[in-house]
């Protein structure tokens, strides 16, 4: 069995706002820590934060160069480790290709969702699928008020929603990501 | 079976500082969101903040009412349900009497740390007593860089590390606590 090649990218364009209009979001602080923590914790490869903007590119590269930097990197080592694996892209497109690029071949693509599809995949079997190591996964995340029915389309795979205890279900971002990367790459429990 | 009697507190007193001092940290914007919708999708009966400081207890009620106030109830209804769970005590004692007023028995008291003890539980062992809903549980968060010895020392138990993919291990807490719930309290997966 090798390793996964697993990534996640954390989409702020396109997606939609509250009142289902296409917007891009604007990048969050803890959106770039809490999340590349979590990856990093978990052996993600690459986490993609996807911006068209370029202030919003210039903005994540600023704080990721704070971290590697002599102060930065002296304060806290560990984040300047979680800062290393962030990769800013303009849209999704340019992820699949950088993927392909590293890889040699396209990852198979899954989006998140708290309605349920015909191509909806498990936990447990997507968890198989890429504990195998052979084939690259991305794992989307979106911003605002979720991805586009154009990306949920395109997409390989649609995970299941998280089931918490009831009815109400929401989930920051922070913590959607924190459970899936758990779910599906943890080691022993 | 019945309902889990399951409580979450997050310490910002009596915490370790980055020189092993014993502090209290200033409450966090998004350690009360996330952690709130966390603990509302996966039934905890009451999340603590626990600050002694008048000053941060007053802080975390005026946002707890705005997010119940007409204008916040109605901009996003599902954050004032998050935010309904919230109470606010100024230490762990009066947590823990808050609990048994409610339960009419003290709760188990659990911590979290990156290393094992004598009292370390698992997490399968854990959920399945938390499940059969006879028991308060009682799970504790540090803040800063860690829960002190002392409150670790009076825990009942210990829960195990969250083992990622490797050695390097250095979530934040929201998605640590997150994670735990998921782990002990998600249901059909």
């Amino acid at each position: 069995m090798s390793q996964p090649k697993f990534y996640l990218a954390l989409l702020h364009n396109p997606v939609y706002n509250k009142n289902m209009k296409v917007i891009t979001t604007t990048v969050t602080n803890l959106d770039l820590h809490d999340i590349a923590r979590a990856s990093r914790t978990y052996g993600v490869k690459k986490y993609y934060v996807v911006n068209h903007l370029k202030s919003q590119q210039k903005l994540v590269k600023r704080m990721s160069e704070y971290w590697s930097s002599d102060f930065g990197a002296e304060y806290n080592p560990d984040r300047k480790e979680a800062f290393s694996i962030i990769d800013v892209q303009a849209q999704l497109e340019d992820v699949i290709a950088d993927i392909e690029n590293i890889e040699g071949e396209k990852p198979v693509v899954v989006t998140t969702d708290a309605r349920t599809y015909p191509n909806t995949v498990g936990y447990k079997e997507l968890r198989e699928k890429i504990q195998q190591g052979t084939t690259p996964y991305l794992i989307l995340l979106g911003t605002g008020w979720g991805l586009t029915k154009e990306v949920m389309d395109s997409a390989d795979y649609i995970l299941e929603p998280i089931y918490g205890a009831g009815e109400y279900n929401h989930l920051s971002v922070r913590s959607a990501a924190s459970i899936i990367l758990d779910r599906l790459l943890s080691g022993k429990k």
